[in-house]
This record gives structure tokens, sequence and C-alpha cells, in this order.
């Protein structure tokens, strides 16, 4: 059994990887931390998983953590696994950081949009957990910075495209919409019931951290800078999040053309589902799964190419995706404690 | 493996029997049928389940049933189940059905409340798939009559205290506010978005064809005819029932009485949950689970006991408790396929 | 023109006052105060409100207020308008104050609930402001306790029935569902969207401060003091609040009496109606508007009476009720600013 | 006052459409007609409306409507309107069609997308009626097009700037995402409650019933032939619609010169406000209320100007903006019975 450990268990991310890991064929789940719940029962903050989950909160501690597991995740506000990463992979522990602070190889990029770091000897090892397009590397690495979760729905349907040069890389939009779990658990007006219930809006237009993020992958993939056109919305719903990307294919490239390329890329992955055509992905589809469901319109008419791409914010955008990359680091099935069959509704 | 056929699986409860069939270790789903979607494959209809199921449905035929399977759980609307019934046991199958056809004993209560009821020979030996009831019963059984969604959240509070003496079972209330999915997948004004969403509201007052169902078996368990008040109310949300319970207390009768009674009767048994003292019990613990929560409250200066229990309606209401109870047929552990770690949100 | 302040403006419930006011043909709204938001734009904080109120938000200060205006509506925090009260009225301005500090005319039942109570001289002439019911006193009045939601939706439908001698006053119960918003607007986890969202349940069980509110209003009604069991529930909608009230009536009375006792108590008031028989209130037909719509089953089989009322916690239950008993202080119509039409969805 | 009569009255947009103008000052509402409710009371169909609208539903007879109207809304499905609306007008009535029957003044663009036209003698005098740009032709129209919902939320923004040549025209991106009440009333699984909650997805990408409505008046106001991407998506959430909309500023326009191109166009007009820099529009501000709020981001980074627009579907996307239409043709203030304070929540 892999001993596992998860600092932040306490978010709406952390809960969701202690659901996983809790149910993991192959993990002992042995230490989970929160500073705001240290000391209390995870089953008291979280009632669903009474009866199924033991554990208490304890604050975080590296050398106890380190004692008791083989890997930690960690769900932490920016700024804090950077500052403990070295520690625990001194001691030999692989690290699988959910924030966003080892997702940059080019520690200027980092520092431009978040702030300095101060682990950049890191930087270069860090491998970008997106477990379907970097899994070789995944396989191989012990410090993991795990996407965020508009860059998962965007390059996922992207990067096949771009890898075979059926689409060019200047000019992409990607109209976004994101459940409302996407905020976080602390309380705030952004995610307050009466705020959000019946409403729906763009928010950080243009502006968002995630930008860069995607035009960092999307540069790598195409071999040189790009920039993209990036909007979020929230949609008044807990889980979910719907990618819709405007590209323009190059010639002579068809819908047929577009799906053989994704099929062939993703074929024996099993979460990343392309949608049969004119059945457009849905979130409610991979609510609670760590499915990614792509769909796609080839617009002749405007010489469009409109891909699709579903995913829950909180299992392939953040939890889900981090077990994935454990798996694949541990030499397990990458389904191994993902393989709930999703709900109809 | 234990083969399993499921009829009317397109509609939200034989979906949810899919889903935990189709994911349970000890069961190979083989046969699924609906009317409506007859040659369809079903994750044309049920997208979220594409990569895991690949049956297609089924127009529903005895005798291809019987050739296919050991057990047959009908999800059909009352009336086909007790048409079929005969000739299935007489095949050897059992039989699971989600219908009301075989929830009461007495062919009386049924047609008063249903229809004149044309398999009366298979009353007697029908039992009412209560699982943490009726245990032994449903071991030895053949015919599962499976409990109706309210009864379960009504009954499963009640039923200890009543045969431990602790309460009063003349004048109890039950306010119980069910989520939309128990309306059914049919569109019908009932379930259209615009007249739920936002609205809350009771319906089928007093009126509801699952009082008489309650009634049935506190009368049972009280060794005397009962009534009860139940008033059912529609939630804006998809998942979910909560039963709110106002009872009185025998004499004497105490919080630490009730929570001693309800603690022994529940022992080791995995889906029921007694809520701590002063945290009552919400339906969105138990979304998608088969987890019944437990809490209540003593209420000394209105002598009112007042019980509340939390269930999936889909789940514990429906399917869940059909493949706990298939489980306790089949001498499996009654958590079987069924023990996925429940959502925090 | 009636000039008017609102103070605590930046609520749900001020802000619903805003509304209402801006649009009243009668009312000048001259001051609107929040601690929090002073010196602010309304607009920017009510963005839908833009174009319409052009006011800045102020700190509260007495004097200032009393300057301006001849009317002052308080949605504070309990305790704060108790404080207030005496220098408002000593310069001649009338008192609508929706906290609990002017809801009960006995000191020692506010303390008991509440705090000490710093102008008990002022509860001798309090009045509450239950419109339909205490008209006459309201009229004549300068201060007003505006009721609390809950206690208007089970008050309404009952005190008719308690004056005519229809029903047991003792032994009722309340099993009343608000709407998110009744939770204020300040960030938190009660209010918190993934908490609220696909989540019912019951809080505070039998342990609620409007319990003593609706409990002092029936005892006097009554003639004697009166105990009542009282569950609210927290329903996944914004608005929106629905009371089921279960009652014995006395021997002899019929659905018939109740409805005509009911017509002849609302005859020629516009917010109280009655539903057709069969036809539930439903939250959703009340939404935005400051109506009470009330329901009834006189459910023989179990000697029960079963009552239900919605109306909008935010209006009838709060700013609503409030504009209504200014309109009686001013001899104006009651209506007057609140005749907008409901919207169907 | 006007004597106005509704066919069609029981759909979500008739029944706003009766809600309006039954509290219209100016109007008396005489004839409502529904064929699925004829001879019902429409409060019984609508209980928020009941003790305010005391019509019964008819069968539509053009007789019957012309002796007792001035002015018809037909909320009727497409094909309808035009094989009545000769003999409306041969009565001297005026017609506001909701339907797509009159938007285009060119058949053979209707019939490409819709079917046959039988009244295309009257194709060219029919006014499209996007109040604040056609408003004159508006005034003198006996015959009006009612906008589609998108068409509304799109053009409002793109034709002022359009106009005054600072965008290009060809390549715009317009993602939109509409509320489920869009989807009219009666029942389907595209609205049904199970499907819609906690999901959100594109439909019809690409292949929408207003795409070439929006071309065609992008068309004419560019003086040339327009393509269009624009792809419809599905939000749980009853009422509202964003439209997020890419296009490409020529050079030299910067976010200055469009607010101030923005703001010279609306100028006046009580119904669009343009909302302040960094703060985005929001569905949940029009909510109810016959306001389209415009914001924008200018992103020199990507060289894209990104519009946002959000409306009530319902109300300026449909009843709203066609009771506007017709307080401009009988010369009354445009905002005449529009005049409502939005709700905050």
């Amino acid at each position: 059994m892999i001993r596992v450990a998860v600092a932040g268990a306490t978010g709406y991310a952390g809960a969701e990887l202690v659901r996983i890991l809790s149910g993991h064929p192959e993990v002992e789940l042995t230490v989970i931390t929160s500073r705001q719940f240290a000391g209390q029962r995870f089953d008291r903050i979280f009632p669903a998983m009474a009866g199924r989950v033991h554990l208490i909160c304890e604050e975080l501690n590296d050398e106890r953590v380190c004692d008791r597991a083989d890997v930690l995740f960690t769900a932490l506000p920016h700024k804090l696994p950077m500052n403990i990463a070295p520690a625990i992979l001194k001691r030999g522990l692989r690290l699988i950081d959910l924030s966003a602070d080892f997702r940059f190889n080019d520690a200027a990029v980092y520092e431009a949009v978040y702030q300095p770091h101060a682990s950049q000897e890191l930087l270069g090892e860090a491998v970008y957990g997106l477990s379907e397009v970097y899994t070789s590397q995944i396989r191989a690495a012990r410090l993991i910075g795990n996407p965020g979760c508009y860059p998962t729905s965007v390059l996922l349907p992207l990067i096949p495209l771009v890898r075979s040069g059926l689409i060019e890389v200047e000019g992409i939009v990607a109209d976004c919409k994101s459940g409302v779990s996407g905020a976080g658990r602390s309380p705030s007006l952004t995610a307050h019931y009466g705020e959000v219930n019946e409403s729906f809006k763009a928010y950080k237009v243009a502006a968002h951290r995630h930008n860069p993020e995607m035009e960092a992958y999307l540069g790598r993939e195409a071999g040189r800078s790009v920039t993209l056109t990036f909007v979020p919305h929230l949609v008044p719903m807990t889980r979910g999040m719907l990618a819709t990307i405007y590209v323009r294919p190059v010639d002579g490239v068809t819908a047929q053309t577009v799906r053989e390329c994704l099929a062939a890329f993703y074929a024996g992955r099993p979460f990343v589902r392309l949608r049969p055509a004119g059945m457009p992905p849905d979130t409610l589809h991979v609510r609670g799964s760590n499915c990614c469901d792509i769909g796609f319109v080839a617009d002749d008419r405007t010489q469009r190419l409109i891909l699709m791409a579903a995913i829950d914010n909180l299992v392939k955008g953040a939890a889900g995706q981090a077990v994935q990359n454990m798996n694949l680091m541990f030499g397990l099935d990458e389904a191994a404690g993902l393989t709930q069959v999703p709900y109809a509704v």
C-alpha cells in the first residue's frame, strides 16, 4: 500500500482528494492536515464521509508527514508548497502539488503572474501533470505541478491538434465556464448563494492567471510564443467546467481529420471520451468523475473549428487528475481508485 | 458472478440500477430493457456512462430475460410487474420489484390505493425490502417489494422506536421533502425546470399513495391499525429526501433513551448513520450514496420527539436499497457494489 | 411626499427596502446608511438598480436622519435599533424596525431570547406590524416592531382560526422552509453556494428565536400561554418561505368552516390570497411580491387541519410588510408602492 | 387607454406579456388567447397573478380580437403569425409579432431557415423591433418583427461599433448563454429539471436559427454580407442571457473610443446601461427587468475587443422589448409599464 498524506484537506479540492484516496484500493491515507480545523475529526467537517474516513486533521508538519507517507498531495494556497517542497523531496517522498507553484518551468513566467519563487532550483525537474499528454514524464517524476482546471479543459482538446499541425495556434479564443466550487470553500461574496444563484457572468476577463499557464503549454507544443484570449465565467452549479474553444483549422482540415487526430491521441486512455457528432459534451455527464468529454463542430461557413470540453473542475480539474498522476508515478493502472461509474443525473 | 437483468433501465431509478450494478464486483449485467429506447445504446441516452456500460436496450421479453439472468430488477410502472412476476419466479429467478406491486401483503390495501391485483397468490411470500429492518426475511426471499422512497425515510427512524415502545404510534406527523428526480424522467410540467426552480411547495397533501404504505408497516410493528399524517413537498434539487417526523415520546423517554435505541438497532449496519446531537442530517451528505442519516431532538418543552432522516431518493430510496436487498438475498456483503465514498459536495 | 430613511440599506432586507421605496409613488428616499459601504454609491453594490437609485451610502447619524426624514426603517442587527429609537421618536419621526427589538411588549420574553433591553419604556407602545391582523393599531402607531419572516408565515393562517375558536391552540406543529436569502448577505458557510446547493436540511430545531415570537402572539390571541413546535429548514433557492402547519380542528369544523373564516378575515385585503381547494400555495407564485398565499387541507382521517402559507421572505417577510405598515401609518392605500404584478416564473 | 390583445398568452413569453401589460398604466388588456387552455381562467394557470389578472383564455379568433383591440401581440409558434397578419392589419390593428415570421425583410433568407412564407407582401413594411436601434422606423410601423433573444443580446453592443466603423465585421464570435425559460413552457427533456440542473452545455452549435438573424442585421449595418460564429449554451437558471462577443477592433481603437461610442449611441435611452470598467454585466442584475447591461474589455495583448451584454431573455429578449416597441408605436414614453425597479437578488 502506498502511504499518502494530504495537506490542505478541508478545502474542496483537498476534501475531494480525501474522498478519492480513502476509496483507492492501493492507498493507505495516513495524514491529513488543515490549519483551520487541526485537531478536529474530518467527518465532523464533511459528514458525508462519516463511517468511511476516520482521520483527525493535523497541523502541517514536514517531519510527521515524511515519517508516515510515501507521497504528499498539497492542496494549499500558492506560495506554501514552494516552501515545503525541498524538505519533502529530500526525505524521498514524491510531491503532487495542486497549486500553481510547480506548473511553470520558467520562473520568470511564474513570477510575472504570481510572486517571487523560493524554490526555483526545482522548476527544472517539475513535470506538468496533464496526465494524458505528459504521461511518460509523469511516470518518471518525483515532483508534479498539477494543472489548473481551466488549462486542463482547454489543453486536452487543443494539444493533439497543435502537435498534428491541424490548427493555427494564434488567435485562439477560449470561452470557459466554471461551477462555483472553483471559488473554494472559504466564505466570500463571490460564492455567496444569493449572489451566484440565478446569475451568470464573466469575471477576470482576459486577466485570469490560468491564461499564461495555457499559453506556456500551447507555446511549448507549438514551438513558439503564443497568445490566447481567455474569458472565464461563473455558472450557478456546484461542479463542472465547460470550455468552448474557437480556432482556425489549417487548409484542408475536415471534421474527419480532427476526429481521427483526437481519437488516435486518446486511444486507450480511459478518461478522455470523444463525443459522437452532433452530441456536444455536457458537464452533467462528467459530474463526479475523472472524465473529460470532448466534442467539436467544424463550421465550414465561418472557417472555424469549435471545440468543446467538459470536466468536473474538482476531479479531472484538480483532485482526480492528481490521483491519476500518482497512479502513473507509482506504476499503477492510471484509473486505480477512479473507476466509479458516473451518475446519469 | 450473478447474472442480472434490469427492466425499465432508462427511467431515473432504472439508470441508477445500471450505474450501481455495472460497478458491482459480483455482478454481470446481462440484460437491460426499455420500451421507449429499445434498440438504442444505453450510453447514447445516458452519456455519463459512456465507456463503462456497453449494453443495448431491449424490449422486455420474459423468456430472454430468464435465459440470461439469475435475478430481475423491475423499475417499471405499477401494474406491469405483477403481470410478469409469476413467469419470472417459475423459471427460478428472483425478482426485486421497485414498484408498489409487491409492497403490501394485504391485497385489499393495495387495491384500495392502486388497482386490482393480478397476482395476489404471490403477496403472501413477497417481502418488504426495508433492508435493515426485515433483513432475515429478505435473505430468504425470492420476491421483494422494494419500499417507496418516502416510506424508507420515515420507517427507518420510526420502527426501532415503535418496537421498543418508546413512542406513541398514533398522531404522528411526517413532513417530507423530495428532490425533483422523484418525479421521474418523463417530461411533465411537474418537473419542468421553470416551474420547479426557485419553487417550494407541498403536493398530494395527505393524499399520497405512500401514506398507506407507511401505515401498513407502522401498524404491523405496532400490532394495531395506525393512521399517519403525511405531507410531501418538492425541493428544487435533483436528488435527496428529508423526512421531518413529529412524534410523542412515552413518559420517561429521553434523548439518551432514543439514541441508545437507534444505535443498538443499527449497530453494524453500514448505511444507517446516527448524527451527533446538534448536527441534523442534510441531504447533501447522502447525495449519491446508499446512506440514511438520522438525527433527532427531544423537545421537552412541547413533549415532542422530532426525528429527521435524509436519504438519496434514487439510491437508498430506490436503486441502492434494491441492490442491498439483492446482496442479502445472494449471501453477499450487504454493502457490495455500494461502497463508494460519498461526495463532500 | 413622505421623506424616508433606510438604515442598514446594504443587507438583503435593506436593499429590498430601497428597491420598493425608490419605486413608491408617495415616497422620497432621502437617506440610506451602511456601515460597511459608507461613502460608496448604492448602485455599485447593487448594480441591478443602476439608473434608478442614485444615493450614496452614509454612516448612520441620528441627527442627519432626523433632519431629512419623516420615517426611518431600521434593517439593522438586533440591539442597534433599541439604542437609537428614543432619539428618533423624540424628534417626531416614526420608526419601523425590522429587527426583533420591538416585537415583544414583554421585556422579559425579549430578554430571555435576545439580550437586556435598553429601551423598555417604549415596549408598551410598540405595535407588532402584522399588517392584516393589527391594522388599526398600526395606523395609530409611531413605533413598529416588524414581524419576523417565519412568524408572518405562521401567524397569518393561524390567527383568524384562533380568534374564531376553530382550532386547538396547543400541540401545533409548524414545519417551515426558507430560501437562503434569509441568512443575510454577509458571507458565511451557512449561505456558501457549495454547502447549500443540492442540500436540504433542518437547522436550529425547536430552538429558533422566532419560536417565542410565534408563541407570544398565539398566546395573546388565545388568551393564555401557548407552546408551539417549530422546525425551520433551508431550501436551495434565493427567495421564498413555506410554512406547513399541523393543527387539530375543534369538533365539527370542516373545510368549509375554515375557508369561510379565512375568506372573511382577509376580505378586502390585497395581499392575502386564499388558494382554491386542491391547489396548494407555491413560493414561486409569491416570488418578489408582497403576497401571502394560503391553502389548507382538512384531513378527516387523522383529524388534522393542514395549513400552508407561502411568502417571499424578503418582501412580506420583511421589507414589503414594513412598507405596507408605513402605508397604514401614513394613511395611504396599504398597497401603495407594492402593486407590481408578480412574475409567472 | 390602448386596448391590447395577446395571442399565445400561456407560454412563458406570453405570460410575461400579460404580466407587463396588466400593470401598464396606458393599457387595457382585453383579450388573451391560448389553444391549450381556452376557457380557463388565466390565474389558475399562473397563480402568481391571482388577484391581478382576471381574464379567461380564449381560442384565437381574428374577428373577436379585431373588435376589441387596437394592437395584437402574437407570442405564437412560427408560421401562425404570418397567416393571421393580413387580416389583422387590414382591420387597422397594429401587430407586434414575437415569432421569426416578420424579422427578415428578405423572404429568401427567412425561407432558407424556416419555411415558405405566406405573407411575403408584408415583409417590406415590417420593422425589426430592436428598440434602441430602429427607433424611428418602429415609431412609424404598423407591423413589428420583434427580435430574437440572442440577436438582441448580440446586436445591441455590436451595432453602434459597426456603424462607427470601430470593429471588423468579419470573424466575429458570439458565445452566448441562456437560461432555461428560453426553451418554453411545453414539457420536454430539454427543459426537464433533472437533465438541466447542475448541467452546462452548448447546443445547436453553429446551427441555431438566430445566427442568420444576427448576420442579416450586421450585414445591413455593415453594408455587405457578413458571417458570424454563434454558439448558444444552456445555463441552469430560469431567466437570463449573457452574450460574450469577440471582435477585432480596427487600428487605433481604444477602450476609451469604444466607451464613448456606446455611451453616445445609448444616451437618453433608459434600458441600455453601460457597466463601469472592470465590472462585467451579470444576468442577475437584469433579472425581471427590461435592461440590457453592456460591458467590455479591450485586450491589447491579443488585439481583441471582448463585449459582454446581459439581458433577461423573457423581458428585453421578448415581452419587454415588445411592449417597449408598442410604447414607441403609440407615442408613449418608451419606458411606460416597464419602470419597475430591478431586484438586487
